[in-house]
């Protein structure tokens, strides 16, 4: 997920180059807008350039959809799981969480924290839930929600997100899709309108490529249509929608409308209206901006695939290598990044440091 | 809160001068730090400097109990309240919450939402709640905690934070006092240990001087204590103290230990040992760390200090110009911002744009 070496003269220091899942490299024009002068969150330069970044999301995304809603909070990628359970499930609620790796367990002990029961499909290391598998399950109780880790970050396993979607709507309708995307948002397809996805979590600093800091999230009309409806308020303050969305979104019929603190934040920033609720990171914006305008200048398709190149090589060369990838077929393994077993006998405190001082970090598993 | 003129020719392009409460103007080094080159989040360099910048805060927040507990979170300033409402109470608890503008009814909203009955203390706008009434208050009712805004940013109200510690712990004892100190830690005097204070909220953007996207908490050893012991887990993931902390620390009788995910992030973090619960944002730490090098580099008093003298000189221009503070008397005026009524017939939407044509910036009420 690191830049590509021959990009360009850095005007980066000399430094390791960091081969990590993320925070990855960045690239100079993004690192240089983490270091913009001061701007008022509120004033007119500012919520233009946070507008944008919303618009640009929705491009990122491929939601042509304007009743989709865009969220950049302050935090990291984890804070996404909050704004998941604490605004699109209610306490009781049955989630489905679909295992492929560390990340799944962590998604479901935060769904557990706001009071939804979290049941886990697990497939072996280095595989996924098999569609017949998710199927059975799906029939067999009544789920709100469906998680889906897109690519886990611990074993570099690529769920089928796609194939995934059509068989949820068509067997479970009723049930929201939820996609992990931390670790493949920017370098994996990801099509919220035609795949049918109600929302998508992921964070600045993976293929995305701005610093980390900043949460994001895309909500489909649907899942916003869930939030609407909910009987509870949700379980969170600075994690809750209704503190960062306008007053027409938030109809809590069971609720005093004067104790909701209703706000619209986003929508207003997209509108290019000024609006408070926590005061975002005017540099992190700009570095997101930044991020957006160069992933966007060429097709997303022509991205997706350059990632699927690099990889290719990457994956065929630790292969020649003679070693064996914990993603066990080519159709579950990400284009994002690599995990492989160490042969025997070498262990990563060991070999890590010599990678070092070649100039080169690489992360244990 | 702004620089002061004259410290130095800046290298920022020109711009105008924010002389908001916040996001202030930062300095060079600080602006320059937000471009570090990209760093493992778990790499031996910048577990070091985030260590470090956790043993800054403790001289910042003036505690030398190696049993208080600094947070630095990426998020935003009303994180802090989470990470309170959270942690340090739990679902039915009474807490009283002194009210010197609007920050107070937001943060009594965030307490009402994990459960707790917040009952709030007013005092006429431009004023803040008398010692007296607060000592009945507290006689009438048994409260876990009170809360004080420090500085309240929507009025330049400030509390007299010694004093009411000092009244909490005599007529109280058992009540934890919690500062909201967003507008006041990095110009006003904070000191934890000898005012015997319990919880300490703040963020990067204003009297810190580092740009925003940092949540900072410091708990004293008696609210890690009164977290410890709780009877529930918290009803929050990210905002979790016990997803940042140590197993020692978090033995919470009625729940199934496996089940609590225990992590130790902050303690290993400040060890200068990697940990990993969610990804921090390395350049903001780095730009926290040059602040805070430059904060510490003078005695505080002498920080302290030069706010009061700067913010007096505005304060006597404005005097001068006949111009009202919403802040009544002087014992109750911030040193790091000033909040005036305009005259009559002059509004803010015309106002500001004509100052902005001058080249500053500053915040409608």
């Amino acid at each position: 997920m690191a830049s590509i070496p021959g990009d360009g003269a850095s005007n980066q220091p000399e430094h390791p180059t960091l081969l990590i899942p993320g925070p990855v490299e960045f690239d100079d024009a993004v690192l240089g807008a983490m270091s913009h002068y001061s701007q008022s969150h509120v004033g007119a330069p500012f919520v233009a350039t946070f507008g944008e970044t919303l618009s640009m999301l929705r491009r990122l995304f491929q939601t042509s959809n304007p009743s989709s809603q865009p969220f950049v909070i302050s935090g990291s990628g984890t804070l996404g799981w909050d704004m998941v359970a604490a605004n699109l499930v209610e306490k009781g609620d049955e989630v489905l969480v679909l295992h492929t790796g560390y990340f799944a367990d962590s998604f479901a002990d935060c769904l557990e924290t706001y009071g939804v029961s979290a049941t886990q499909l697990k497939a072996p290391i280095g595989e996924r839930p098999q569609l017949s598998e998710i199927e059975k399950a799906l029939k067999a109780k009544e789920y709100k929600m469906i998680t889906v880790t897109h690519v886990d970050t611990s074993t570099g396993v690529l769920s089928e997100i796609e194939a995934l979607s059509q068989l949820v709507h068509r067997v479970s309708p009723e049930t929201l899709v939820v996609v992990d995307g931390v670790c493949s948002v920017g370098c994996e397809d990801v099509q919220l309108d035609q795949w049918g996805l109600d929302a998508v979590l992921t964070a600045s600093q993976k293929a995305i490529g701005c610093p980390a800091g900043l949460c994001i999230v895309m909500c489909s009309e649907r899942a916003m249509k869930r939030f609407q409806t909910r009987k509870t308020l949700p379980a969170s303050y600075f994690a809750s929608f209704k503190n960062w969305l306008p007053s027409g979104s938030w109809l809590l019929g069971t609720c005093d409308s004067k104790k909701t603190n209703i706000n619209q934040v986003m929508q207003n920033y997209e509108a290019k209206k000024a609006s408070y609720f926590a005061t975002p990171s005017p540099q992190l914006i700009h570095a997101l901006h930044t991020s957006l305008t160069q992933i966007l200048s060429r097709p997303l398709s022509e991205r997706f695939a350059a990632h699927r190149e690099a990889s290719q090589r990457i994956k065929s060369t630790v292969e020649k290598m003679g070693l064996v990838q914990l993603a066990s077929k080519p159709e579950n393994q990400a284009s994002g990044m690599t995990a492989i077993y160490l042969p025997d006998g070498v262990k990563a405190p060991e070999i890590l440091p010599t990678l070092l001082k070649k100039g080169v970090i690489f992360a244990g598993g």
